[in-house]
């Protein structure tokens, strides 16, 4: 099953920048993971803002959120998910 | 560039039957060839709605707003564009 | 899967009472077909309204939105679908 | 009388992490003792959030106040409550 | 139990103004059967709109359901129930 | 003229135990003198919220906000006032 | 004491072109008798949409609501009513 | 003074065709006169909706008002007017 | 022109009581000021809240936003503008 | 391609004056390159309001959100992108 989900990343104003470079690369390395386990099908980011719209893939729901909280921005990021139906003019 | 796109279906209440089948029909064969001229990439059901989440490509919002003004369900269409960004952690 | 569905039901003010009756008995026999088949788990009513909360049962987006598309009052619904997840404190 | 409940978890950024777990655990215990007196009948998160939709079970709304207050993250959740009304086509 | 109803009355443009008239009358003669048995207990007026703000009484949403659905007006009312608490510092 | 009051306590997260009780003993006190002039009719909790809705009266907008302005809780509280006007059907 | 009201006319879209002349006629006649009795003071349009923002005075909401009531397009009005309060640093 | 403008065209669904045709030839014809003197400085399509932002001058709101209110089309429009202040980093 | 001008008071919860007194203060004499040189026409407390309904009088949006930004309070509104046109039932 | 930008400014409250003038410096001086480049077209401030609204040329959406992540103030903006699309009757 596939979700659409938008991501806002809201890091604390007084993160230190170390610790804010060390969640970006880390956040870069789970999403790399999640990629390659198929969990993270596309990502995009949202122009001028600090958030994505991404393509996910889960069994259900309870999947979704275990790959969605393993990011290490998780306690960071205000999520919305929204669950995708088959649509019949789906090209692919 | 690529587009999310979500298109809400407001059909009139009194439209007879054939009609909706026909606009269903032609909204399907147009689909088709977006599809096929690479403008169209994804198309997603909002379940329980007559709506769809999309993703589009194209070369700028004009392009972008000719295709989708292109479908025979234009009128009847409620649309709402996000233009997407590149994301370091895309996948692709 | 679980989902939690909210409806409104929008019926036209010009609906003839034998046409909303029949709608309505009609839809009573299609919930209890869903109820039997365990799509339909629980239903209340919104207070004051013609709209209801339902807690529904599918494989994934696209098999609840084949349940409620199966509605005799779909037409007439606006829905919103929540997809639900396991939660750790669930009685159940 | 049957309540749909939505709560967001808001907990300070700067909370040690040792008392996150503490309140959590709190947190499920007291829920354990609501599921045993009745009052909350299912619990479910939403996806992607520290939320959740639940169904509670109390007299009226003022004995659901004293259930939802006797939880330990109380001071932290941001609660709706709807009240539900028995729809004719529930199944139980 | 008590609870605050919000109703906006949305008359059909169309609706002769004699219709209009007997379900004025109808309405308002309903509501004083209702305020005698101790469903209704006040009743304001929005200024400036056809809306009132109404605290109700009822065992439970069903039971209140039952009063606002005997109401002449139901079928044109856009109703927001809010279930009211007991607080301490109530005067009465 | 009465007026239907919206409150939402807002508490700074670090208000001290002692702080908070002594601010909810001195509220209580000034809501009795309140009802006891005449200005709060009546008072009822949000359930699940540390919110209230209070039926008040005054003889104008700026009475209102000085009885309102008189809470010692004032600084802390998000309040939204409805001005009601007399409706034909009130039963008092 | 004052509001602040705004106003959306909202004529229906086949009211014939002569009966909204008519309307418009006897809107300015009725603002002009409200004018001279105190109970609308200013009147500005808000560019670009046939809707308004007045300042109106009247003893209490129920005045004001008979006060709006009595305008000829008060059925095709959407009516949001601000009740002010006296401000020290007003100039007045 | 410069003002952004956002429209968005709703005409009614059953606007024959000819005369959709006609006002659009006449909004184009009155936009390149406000062109001409100065009203329309820039317009740009909303990609996806029969809506288009504008940048537009006049004296003040009143001149602006005058100037939406004389486009053929200004039944159908529902336009929010954005008054603009000069910018220290403005370009121009 | 005529400007109708919103603000919310949003004082820092830590800021010193000298420090509001002060600049509730140099408000006072800032507002008396713009009053004088016709700037500020009127100001209306909302009820039950910091914040203010004020008419304003400037040549254009830049001088009115100048006029704002001497406001002692400026760094802590949070302000809302609408621009006013003459409207022709206006009693003035 | 063009695109409208809406930006608020959010500085945290406890930001030293000192440091406010330097960013709002190398903002100016920021701003001027992207004017000189063609990145920024226009800039408008929102009366009242630390914002602006702003004309901005860029080949897609990445490299508009280059553009907008190279302002010296990113950190501190709230931003809203709308893609333009052209309109046959913009006058340039």
């Amino acid at each position: 099953m596939e979700f659409l989900v938008n991501m806002e990343v809201q890091l604390p104003a007084d993160l230190p920048a170390q610790e804010k470079e060390r969640l970006t690369r880390a956040e870069a390395d789970r999403a790399a993971e999640l990629a390659r386990c198929g969990a993270l099908v596309r990502l995009w980011r949202v122009p001028g803002r600090r958030a994505n719209w991404g393509l996910w893939r889960a069994a259900d729901a309870t999947e979704l959120h275990d790959a969605l909280a393993s990011l290490p921005m998780f306690p960071h990021l205000a999520i919305q998910v929204n669950a995708l139906a088959a649509h019949p003019n789906d090209p692919t």
